[in-house]
């Protein structure tokens, strides 16, 4: 009997910690996995084939865009990136979480063609405490953190849209929330339903 | 600010070990509690007013029914037995979680009358296993066995009504399942929604 895995898409402004959450979940369990994107952009020095992206041309990518072959895609100065469809099903199907890292514009795509995804808004504790995250990493020109926040407030907005909200305060409790999340998912009547009548029967 | 406790109904068939699931919580969280009911059936040696019942008579137990003031509420033998909603409001709102270990029907009762409830459906891992759960626990005729493994199966076409089903084959696992789901509740952008507003604005 198969319990396919669950595609976990996490949002959330630059600085609530989404990375470092996705980084300590893939190295605690070895059945969730990193989703890969395609792009069309050249291969960087150090990066991986199949590893780091699915590197393919602008034709191809455009195809299997025509063809619906991505969850999600999105052009970034004139190179194209997407979540191929078929990488993610098959993982999942091998009974792996696959975690999908990617801003709201990219999510609401993915709950378009795979409304079965778990999603998930990650933020920090308060926008004070992002704030000084932000100046603390970035070091950038007041003016432009205050910018980015006022970005931030109109992220915020679309926490409606996600099924859940971890708030990173301590990562040791964001990373726990996670693992619950997935394993409460897990536990879904609308997921599991069919399981017991399988083995029940 | 706070974070009003979550009413865990739990529903599923005898001997899916729903008592040692709900006992299990409580005795490792001292903010998780029973839920006690009010009846009109005379108290029992042993028994205490408060703790193993609240005790009204059926004049003041219909009253309320008027009232609207049980989230559930069923007769058993010429007596009433009901879930006082003031009680269990009374709970979450100082942040306890509360466990009501109630049959089907008083679920789909609670349901209508407290959606923001957490429906979960307890289930041994198999029929089989269920089975041999009441054969020995129960010493019962065969015959009678077999009537109350046909009431399960009708049981079991409620689980869709249900918003997570336990299987309860190790009752750690169980447990921990259990745990999970209240804590992933507890991240549910419904529920969470304002709160990171009041802290961030």
């Amino acid at each position: 009997m198969k319990k396919p895995g669950i595609l976990l898409v996490i949002s959330g402004p630059s600085g609530a910690g989404k990375g470092t959450l996705a980084k300590a979940l893939i190295s605690r369990h070895s059945n969730i996995e990193l989703s890969i994107s395609a792009t069309t952009r050249d291969v960087r020095p150090g990066e991986k084939a199949g590893e780091t992206y699915y590197y393919i041309n602008k034709e191809e990518f455009l195809e299997k865009v025509t063809q619906g072959l991505f969850l999600e895609y999105a052009t970034v100065y004139d190179n194209y990136y997407g979540t191929p469809r078929d990488k993610v099903l098959e993982a999942l199907d091998k009974e792996v979480d696959v975690i999908l890292e990617i801003d709201i514009q990219g999510a609401m795509q993915v709950k378009k063609n795979y409304p079965d995804a778990v999603f998930v808004f990650v933020v920090p504790p308060s926008l004070e405490i992002l704030k000084e995250r932000i100046i603390c990493r970035d070091r950038e020109p007041l003016e432009e953190i205050e910018k980015r926040l006022q970005e931030v407030k109109k992220e915020l907005s679309y926490i409606g849209e996600y099924d859940y909200v971890v708030v990173n305060d301590e990562i040791q409790d964001a990373v726990d929330q996670m693992e619950c999340i997935i394993k409460a998912e897990k536990c879904k009547s609308t997921r599991r339903f069919i399981s017991f009548e399988e083995k029940g029967e």
